[in-house]
């Protein structure tokens, strides 16, 4: 099944995607769902973003090829992204205005469908409804020069996710690509994760209920690359699809200039 | 105008408080407002955290009695909380298992009334709803010992906010007191600021068009002790009121087993 969000005709809805058309559907997503309209044309409609989580979270070093100069954790290395970066299949990643590097980072995502307190690693999977496409998008000069990566991970338009969620996968083996203007740049198995979907669903669980419609952005493999303007970004999910997106230049830009000099640390060398 | 959210008989509302009692209001509470029923005793509803923000932002070392080995950023220093932590007025902090040290921080909460993008220094204020009293509630040794803070500042109930929103406040120059079990553990003025209200909204739109409810926790002074069970946590900001919540023992234990002991980081030493 392929759960996607869709504005069409200035209404949003949630459907049911089958080949080239989309049917809507109303009800509880996470519960009783029946149809509420003829399928439409995927191609006559805007696809958003297929859940609006009440809490994304996302996984860092999670695979060996990503780990650098970094040591393999033993537990979920877990960090918030801010609501506000979440972001729709097509729509455009903004590179800010004074941060020099922003890089890709295509992952799996994994959508709760249950209310979720203290599970085992054993049980988790069974409170997945299913599976989607994220790019946890990185400004990397911010996420290494602030004391917290905010900034560097929650900026608007850092968090795209789609273009649907897929249940039924088993998500210890799915193809994980990124393309970057149509060539591969990142290709590994989910199965390579450090700590496991349900390892990383069972841990949060430990200190947060986890709520239907969360999400955790999984790990990113390998060593991504810097992003330019006029590039586009594909990241595919064996099974789920493709999630697109274009990257633009700040349009507005304001730098933030250092409001208080005689705070600045002290430089090395000086 | 004090404006809270609260329940009774059932039924979540906004509302005014006057004196001991408040009068339920309908409409935007970020636009046009008006009285929908008549003043009921406080003492008959239950306070809520008075906004569910969008977002929950803090801000980390920004009084200068808190940076200990730190050196004062002439940035703000900003992190992202869950909103899953979000916690009313009253409601108790869980001092999760596997959590050696859990402290208060006591904190101004500015609480955003208008979107607001890529707004000066000079303007930010305009766009503030009102203030509120926030508990920043720590995990240290999660905080110190995780890559990220999401354990340390995100667990469940780290977040309580309230008992009200307050505007017309001046956010440079308001006393800011936390009592653990009534004695006086934290005081400051909010003119201590090493980044002040207006400069962390201004920072924050930079990257983020902020959105009505959205909040900021300002920072906390001095050195926060640790949280026990059975603790009473107040936390009081000039003009507003006083934000009091109980502290509990984790009474579902399920403390995480480092489920991959051979992926451990050799100890220093060994």
């Amino acid at each position: 099944m392929r759960i996607a969000r869709f504005e069409a005709g200035g209404r949003v809805s949630y459907g049911l995607v089958e080949g080239d058309s989309v049917t809507p559907v109303e009800g509880d997503l996470f519960g009783s769902r029946r149809p509420a309209g003829d399928p439409v044309p995927l191609s006559s409609v805007r696809l958003l973003a297929p859940v609006v989580p009440r809490l994304m979270l996302a996984t860092a070093l999670n695979y060996p090829s990503h780990l650098g100069q970094n040591v393999a954790s033993p537990r979920p290395e877990l960090f918030v992204k801010g609501n506000n970066c979440l972001s729709n299949p097509g729509d455009p990643i903004v590179m800010p205005a004074g941060c020099e590097r922003v890089d890709y980072e295509g992952e799996l995502v994994v959508v709760i469908g249950r209310r979720c307190s203290r599970v085992s690693v054993e049980d988790a999977l069974s409170y997945v409804l299913g599976y989607t496409c994220g790019n946890d998008v990185s400004a990397r000069d911010w996420q290494r020069g602030d004391q917290q990566w905010f900034r560097g991970k929650s900026s608007d338009t850092f968090g795209p996710l789609g273009p649907w969620i897929v249940d039924g996968l088993d998500p210890t083996n799915l193809e994980l690509r990124t393309r970057l203007n149509g060539k591969e740049v990142q290709h590994c198995n989910t199965g390579e994760m450090i700590n496991s979907v349900a390892e990383q669903i069972s841990f949060v669980s430990r200190v947060v209920a986890l709520e239907p419609g969360d999400v955790i952005f999984t790990g990113t493999s390998g060593q991504p690359q810097a992003l330019k303007p006029g590039d586009v970004v594909e990241v595919e999910v064996e099974g789920v699809g493709v999630l697109s997106n274009p990257v633009v230049a700040d349009s507005k830009p304001m730098p933030w200039k250092d409001l208080r000099p005689d705070l600045r640390p002290p430089r090395p060398g000086r």
